[in-house]
């Protein structure tokens, strides 16, 4: 008899156990999972897609990075607000084939984000389907009135990005290229397979009211950024000299203008945006536990997205990062 | 320039808004939602798949079914553990054909089901993908110490199930074979695209302490009530006589057998199944706001699942519910 749907559930509440059961009042194995809230916090809600063909590939892609980004993915949402990861909810659909080892190295790599992010598996809903889908929810918690939007930016704030932007997208381009393995301990290639949502300083610019708006950069600069305008109702000018672009060996010979393309519209980079006004500027320091934060430009009142090249050439940027209804893989 | 993700979240949330905010600080729009717990309650979280081809077929099920029941499955298992749904997350990956009248049918659908269960729009995440992929995410409430679990049948206690068992599956039949739109009006077939799932009597034998153990049948009787002997760790016997079975059109001349068989391993039902001890069994009358409660056996301390025949035979009740990893449509 084939293992059925109860045996697998069994497997993955095993591979992510928990020695802390935090505010879980039930976890696995119950109609649904019960929380229970911390006072004076609100609960903070999100969940994303991570598909076989749209988001990874099954050949190309190894098990235990689906695993780490599933789950990275969705708690760099969490990161954006300020606030901090909890729980999460596993929906999961794999080919009956991938069960076995597959499906083993698939948890570790998920087990691995969980306690990176001590972010414990409250339940979930697992299936069989043809390609590998996978849905993950994360709950997580912020002080009342604490939680940064996307909508607090005002004219004359600064714009600040944390990391290197551009990064992932340089890693998966590699990637895609690699023939052997050594291609993937490149830093921009672990990027792309083992992204690390900036959890402590997104919570260090809510705690201390640094931020006026945030958002966590997954489709690119240039699609990004605009939304935060627009929930803001603000615009904003950047300044292309300014942008943290990705560190590249030598030997690539990329021009400085593709890395400037990369930083805009590259994807999949889970770094933050956010803006802060020029009295608390002085606070932020050039690095926080070693990423880098960076200036790139202001808010505007005028409600366009400007980019100033060297020279102070002034273009519209155009919204060309990530959108699965205007690309095709 | 075709609609982008932007345009299309933007459709989800106007079809799905609400005239209520009630503890929804932050809605569809930002990284994650933000929800205000209700202080003396505790957070029901779930998720279910709901996925072309295994759930619902494109070409047979009217889009408004696929909206509401994407939500009333999920629902189901909150009111499962007696608890309110109060807000959901909507995951939805559609062929980019169907953006338009389709994408509105399957909203309407939605947002009936939505003001149905009282359970407001939060959030979700909405990609591309060649088949129609559909996970949603319910968080309810339900005052601490209040939650109905599985594991709380004890020997002695009396099982019961809301409406009638076999309805839905013997409604699958019938649309299956179905040619015109009249087949879409009978009860059966009513249940098998507009399941309700039992919140108003989950809520009541929950806060009444009636229920000692309770979950909701999505599978079939025959898979699930094993399930909740697990949890409780005792057996159950039960009567073929007393499950109450579908009501069926005269002239579908369906062996009495047959009815027995739908009750038991037809899935799709989201009928509750709860235990009872005897001495509150009196508090319990025939029906409730017209859905009958039926008593159809009783939990044992032998740890085995028995199905009692007229005439007295007896035999262990194998699991012949719905398995996606047993299964294939």
């Amino acid at each position: 008899m084939k293992a059925g749907e109860d045996q697998l559930v069994q497997r993955i509440a095993k591979a992510l156990a928990s020695k802390s059961r935090a505010r879980l009042a039930l976890g696995i194995g119950d109609d649904a999972a019960l929380l229970v809230p911390r006072a004076g916090c609100a609960t903070v809600l999100t969940c994303d897609w991570f598909l076989e063909g749209s988001h990874f590939l099954r050949d190309k892609h190894p098990p235990d990075s689906i695993g780490w980004k599933c789950l990275a993915r969705a708690v760099s949402d969490v990161a954006a607000m300020g606030a901090e990861p909890t729980h999460f909810l596993l929906s999961l659909a794999v080919p009956g084939t991938l069960t076995g080892p597959w499906l083993d190295r698939f948890l570790r790599g998920l087990a691995r984000a969980a306690r990176r992010f001590d972010c414990q598996l409250a339940g979930g809903d697992t299936t069989r389907s043809d390609k590998i889908l996978i849905n993950v929810t994360v709950v997580g918690e912020v002080r009342s009135g604490r939680a940064v939007l996307r909508s607090g930016a005002k004219p004359g704030d600064l714009i600040y990005v944390t990391g290197r932007l551009g990064e992932a997208e340089f890693g998966l381009r590699s990637f895609r290229r690699g023939r052997n393995a050594s291609h993937r301990n490149s830093l921009s290639v672990r990027k792309h397979l083992y992204p690390e949502p900036r959890l402590a300083i997104g919570r260090w610019v809510a705690a201390k009211r640094i931020a006026t708006s945030m958002m966590d950069l997954s489709d690119g600069l240039s699609s990004d950024l605009p939304r935060l305008c627009a929930a803001s109702r603000v615009g904003a000018r950047i300044v292309a000299d300014r942008l943290p672009k990705a560190k590249t060996p030598v030997e690539k010979h990329l021009k400085d203008l593709d890395l400037i393309e990369l930083a805009l519209n590259g994807g999949d980079d889970y770094e933050l945006l956010f803006t802060v006004r020029p009295s608390q500027a002085r606070r932020l320091p050039p690095a926080f536990r070693g990423i880098p934060l960076s200036c790139i430009g202001e808010i505007t009142r005028e409600r366009r997205v400007l980019l100033v090249w060297p020279g102070g050439r002034e273009e519209t940027l155009s919204a060309r990062g990530w959108d699965p209804f205007r690309h095709r893989n």
